[in-house]
């Protein structure tokens, strides 16, 4: 990746000129707080460093997220709102949560609402109104997976959003939520910008296929690995408990292979890893099939796991539809596969035993394991912390080991994938052995 | 259910003349070695016991199962064989490990052959082979889920089966597998019989949709449960993360919807269940789609559980097939519903979200938990106790909370179902408050 | 056991009147209402049995549990309270939500309400104040262990407790607890009946040790083998790791073993289990040291499980304390069996690796499985149907795999223990090939 | 912490000069192989970068891991040994499943030998034997805890140890441990050195506390925030549970309480955490008795976690003795804090009811979770790839997200602890609202 040509920059509502409430903890020990000018670099390698440095000038940095010793809004008087977009994902609640902790033990903010049922909430005709978010109403909620907001999809009007934020008087807006949402909470904080008013808007970057740009880790994705290892698990019983068995779990993985990847990884019991990022052919002696026929003539039994956004280019252009966020409908690359290897075995006249798992939304709706619930704590106090200074347009971003703070700009529009040539996808090559499946 | 016509009188080989080698364990407590005449009734109702006995009969009893202090066999000289077929289910590798254990441990028997791949094993044709059995060898497989032996579906033929038994002088056989199986054993022992042979076959009864008839539990159906439990809680994040959100879940259960009844009262959120054993009208005012638009109107969300062998009435009888094993493919009874579901709130102009999870073998393919882990060692010792025995045609049954010996005549050819006036049903009646979904 | 002589009559606040408000369910099937005189014989035996009524006589019986058709108390007026007592136990929250459930949708009663904090929120001093039950409070209480209500320990005033039910005008009492609770209901239940007042008590009982007289079952007691069998699964891992490796496990068990000797069979990995209910010896030729020596000898690692209450003649009376709900305190057994390893291999000069684990209130405090939430759920529906029935002074048990109801008389006072010739512990005994471990 | 001093150059034993046979996987991709001079600069922080080149000099870094486009070792001569070290941890059957499969598929070594009880093996009068390590031998060992070749504690003579790789003819050494084995391994390799040997020694850190030094993440640990996240939970169950309730759990954590912390932060519901990094004082009006009460008396219950390292100072220093590891033995902070508690309160006749939890080794001896799985095969195949191209006296470290080259020199005898400035503590301080437990 170019990192030189990342906007690194976070807007600033105003200069920050109230002294932070958050306690002093150690007597003993200087109060960590973070100065603007504590910035991590985004490419860590020496040679590039060395290579910029020499040339007198400054590599690309993130600021680090972290609680500031002055901030902008004085807490007593500050409304915040928070809302949830788009496909669920596991930690949305401890997202909440953590949030509203630190606003409210940290900062000693009174007024946090949450808006119901994502963008939708804010759009009077849909009648959903608020919620009063306090400790008590949060505090029992990392249990249970989902969204103790709700969520939607699709855009809404972002004039209609900004007349809401003005009407309820909010001043500072957290939205979780992924591509789309973090593209409407640009134009949310320009419009924002443009009316002149003085409203913070932080993005918490939400994917369960972990391929938000510039952004290393997200949250839930760690939960889904385990539930999608599951799945492979009793896939390979399938597979290994029948004469020639073939078991195919289709994941999660829209445009990046990020957990068909990672969880092949975590069982290695996987032959065949099938990704959007790689293509792969079908027929011819290095194709998918003929290896797919090598493999069981060897061994017996596969076990196969493609990403719901591999092989697109097997379906017609004509097929694709958009949904209701504008996302193109993915024909469905699980089935297709399950009836060419049935067809392909039957031309063979060899019987097969094919098991075809799709785990599909318990991937994304049940509770986040203890990893992704540190995480989201960690991601919600670093929100609350950048919105109290009066940063607005930014991310809360995990990079190189840090939590920092990315500018929407820095990741909007873009997208993380699986590099082929990377350490990710190697392992899975070194893992399975399943080579190239591409007639070149 | 009409007991009095079950026939219960378990075939003997001969008549045991061996001391067991089982050790009496406490000096100071006499073992407790079980007797042919130690039964339990059938029916436990205290009005139809005073009724037969009044007049003068006895009620149906089964064989308590467990150790006898003579057995058939002679242990050191015994070959036994085990064989798991039909699909998969969580449990297997206890069972195989216990039926190893006890056969090694308890009686001194060194030659057990597990047969691979289910009936296929026997068939010399499918060049299988045979594994030897050892406490090592089968040591650390209830970690895991599916067969160490692997299985098969389909029938083979039955003479060729006891030439092999002959062939490899197996005196035991142990059949682990349904109903299709359990047919397969009363014909195997029937052959075993004509050719005036001495081999003992004994049966456990395997069925994740927990329906084999005579027999109140079988194993993997706790663990199946819990697993299917799992996604309807995703589900239900599912609705209620959406504004006029529905979870439509579909689990096993081909002729019986112990599954989704029972997993529904285990999760509580479910609103309504449909089974192969209650029929339920789609249209009309009283009718699912009806009905399920009321409670959307209401509550704004629904969760909805239905069995594989739901509402097969709505398919035409000319698109019924047959799998390999002979059983009738069903039509799918969750995408229909899925499909009819968007199509009615499409034409009232509704909008929702339908979120549909088939966790399909995810059910049956992982380990089992640890209450089946104490069930199967139970089954496969009690399995071991009765070959010993040179009991023969027989099943490992559960019945009033004992372990008991089911002659296969008994459960052959029925099927155990969720009874509609029953605790099971009623509750789930009770908990979804669906009603009866009839226009009648 | 000898049933001839259990109390089986379950006293009646009077006639009931008035028809079930329960709806029927299937317009084509008949509700399935439980009469009185449906009932299951105790002893299912076939020799027993025919000897009670060939002597004429009538077997003990347990009514069926379930709904009437016609109920004593007018749901309308109806006010009911619920309390949980004693040491916390999986599932506490599920009754919580099924009694709930059944009372509030079932027969439309309004006014239920939660007792604070076991036996001490009866009692005005302790100032805990009540709960008002609905199914919005309850809806979510089953994803958390513990008790929503919170529970205590030890004895309270009987007469302060039926003032306050009198204070509170409630006519039927849920109490959830174990031993000492289920006395106090009887007391209660008693002074209820000489105050001449129309007060129904139910009690569901619990025990994580699944020691309750006359009751097969108990809730939680599933869950809490679920949990055993993990630290049995690390303390095998800690065992087999290091040369001369041994794993020693606590678990609760206070009289006992059912939890230590069911754990045993579900992880299989165990080679002593020491139970209360089973004597051993520690010194001599066949005591558990020697023994313990020459396995060690043999294997080169040991896992051992010991019930809390095993071996308590190696502790002088005089070091026998009560505590607040007067149990006998126990002395420490686990660290009393890992001193005494430690030092019999010192002296033996050889070195050992031995790792202690004492799960403790782990055991206890997690939520229910899914196995557990079914079972409860019926145990509360079952509890409101005795209720509302006018029903006093029972238990509701599960016998023969039906759940009854059980009079107090039969239950209170007694001990349910794992049998050494039974099935459980034979079992044991074979897994573990533990032998005696006495020297006679 | 200063970077500067940091060694960062790993030995070589010679020049790389044998082509990889790994695998060119992509035909349109360059396959991404590492070189020596890819290095990831150790401090992000840009200032202190600028500051560093400003100056003229180069930072410090670290060499990035993965495979090599030439390597030192012939792998048809290669012979192999893997050793696992001290105490058990979440993993290393994944690391030694990962080690071998790389070593087997990707490079075609055929000699891989697994030393038993960790360096005892390596000493003949122990008697351990090796173990073959095949593809086959490790395929199912990721699903078990503990180690498959066992471990132990203690120094071994390291003259002897080299002797044992001398007359197996082993020439790469893979060392899976804690602390001391890391500076056993530095003084392996020296003597290797003196000796003219050409053996690679290899380290993979091992510390379930994640206190190894320049290693940001150590494997076990995130499985064993879950488990401990389990007793978290268990103990606010019985907090909450009991009028005046209190929950106290003590965790591992020698010298560093990241466990304690970190489980802290997934479950939220922690009142106090005590490391043995944060002093804190028992009375006085800022103490923790005194700020336990006033929390009490507040709130009605506490969960109270404590590190076994901390408050060590309140034993006498005489009371210390060493393990056979040479590990200062710890007293027991838990039960003295349970007795403080229970004495405090007594003194001011308040009830209240505590509950203590040890998990203690359960911590560390299950089967690792999927993340834990993932990292284990990316840390295993690193030290393979390290070990074939020569190098030597290193660990395969994880920093910034990246896998690096951590020489010996740079992490032996140092070891990280949490910071009281840092993010995780001040989260802690945040989430738990504690404050400073001094009397400054």
């Amino acid at each position: 990746m170019d990192f030189d040509t990342i906007p690194t920059t976070i807007p600033m509502l105003g200069t920050p000129g109230i002294p932070t409430p958050i306690q002093q903890w150690q007597k003993d020990h200087q109060r960590h707080f973070v100065s603007d000018d504590d910035q991590v670099v985004i490419d860590v390698h020496e040679k590039a460093l060395a290579r910029i440095f020499q040339a007198g000038e400054m590599p690309s940095v993130f600021e680090l997220a972290g609680p500031r010793e002055q901030i902008y809004f004085d807490p007593s008087k500050l409304k915040c709102a928070l809302v949830t977009c788009g496909g669920l994902c596991p930690g949305l609640n401890g997202i909440i949560r953590s949030v509203v902790l630190e606003l409210f033990y940290g900062y000693g903010v009174r007024n946090i609402y949450g808006i119901r049922y994502g963008l939708q909430g804010f759009i009077p005709r849909y009648g959903h109104g608020v919620v009063e978010l306090t400790p008590a109403a949060v505090g029992d909620i990392i249990r249970k997976g989902g969204s103790f907001l709700g969520s939607s999809r699709g855009p809404q009007d972002v004039g209609e959003i900004v007349d809401c934020l003005e009407r309820m008087n909010i001043r500072a807006l957290f939205m979780v939520g992924g591509d789309g949402t973090l593209m409407a909470a640009t134009r949310i904080a320009d419009t924002i910008l443009e009316r002149g008013l003085k409203i913070s808007v932080v993005g918490i970057p939400k994917t369960i296929d972990n391929d938000i740009y510039m952004v290393s880790r997200s949250f839930g994705f760690d939960t889904a690995v385990d539930v999608a290892t599951q799945s492979i698990r009793a896939a390979h019983n399938e597979a290994k408990g029948y004469p020639n068995g073939i078991g195919l779990i289709k994941l999660m993985g829209r445009y990046s292979g990020f957990i068909a990847a990672t969880a092949a990884l975590a069982q290695q019991d996987v032959n065949f890893v099938l990704i959007p990022e790689v293509d792969f052919d079908m027929d011819g002696p290095d194709g998918f099939m003929e290896t797919l026929e090598r493999r069981m003539a060897d061994k017996g039994h596969a076990v196969i796991v493609v990403a719901e956004g591999a092989g697109q280019r097997f379906f017609r252009d004509a097929e694709k539809r958009r949904d209701a966020s504008g996302n193109i409908r993915l024909n469905d690359i699980g089935l297709f596969l399950k009836e060419a290897i049935v067809n392909h075995f039957k031309a063979r006249k060899t019987d097969i035993s094919i098991k075809y798992i799709d785990p599909s939304y318990m991937i994304r709706s049940l509770p986040a394991n203890s990893n992704d619930h540190v995480f989201c704590s960690f991601l919600g106090r670093s929100a609350v912390h950048a919105a109290m200074a009066g940063k607005t347009k930014l991310l809360i971003g995990h990079w190189n080991n840090h939590f920092v703070h990315v500018p929407m700009a820095a990741s909007a529009g873009k997208r993380k994938q699986v590099s082929p040539d990377g350490r990710l996808w190697q392992s899975v090559l070194g893992s399975t052995g399943q080579g190239m499946l591409r007639n070149i």
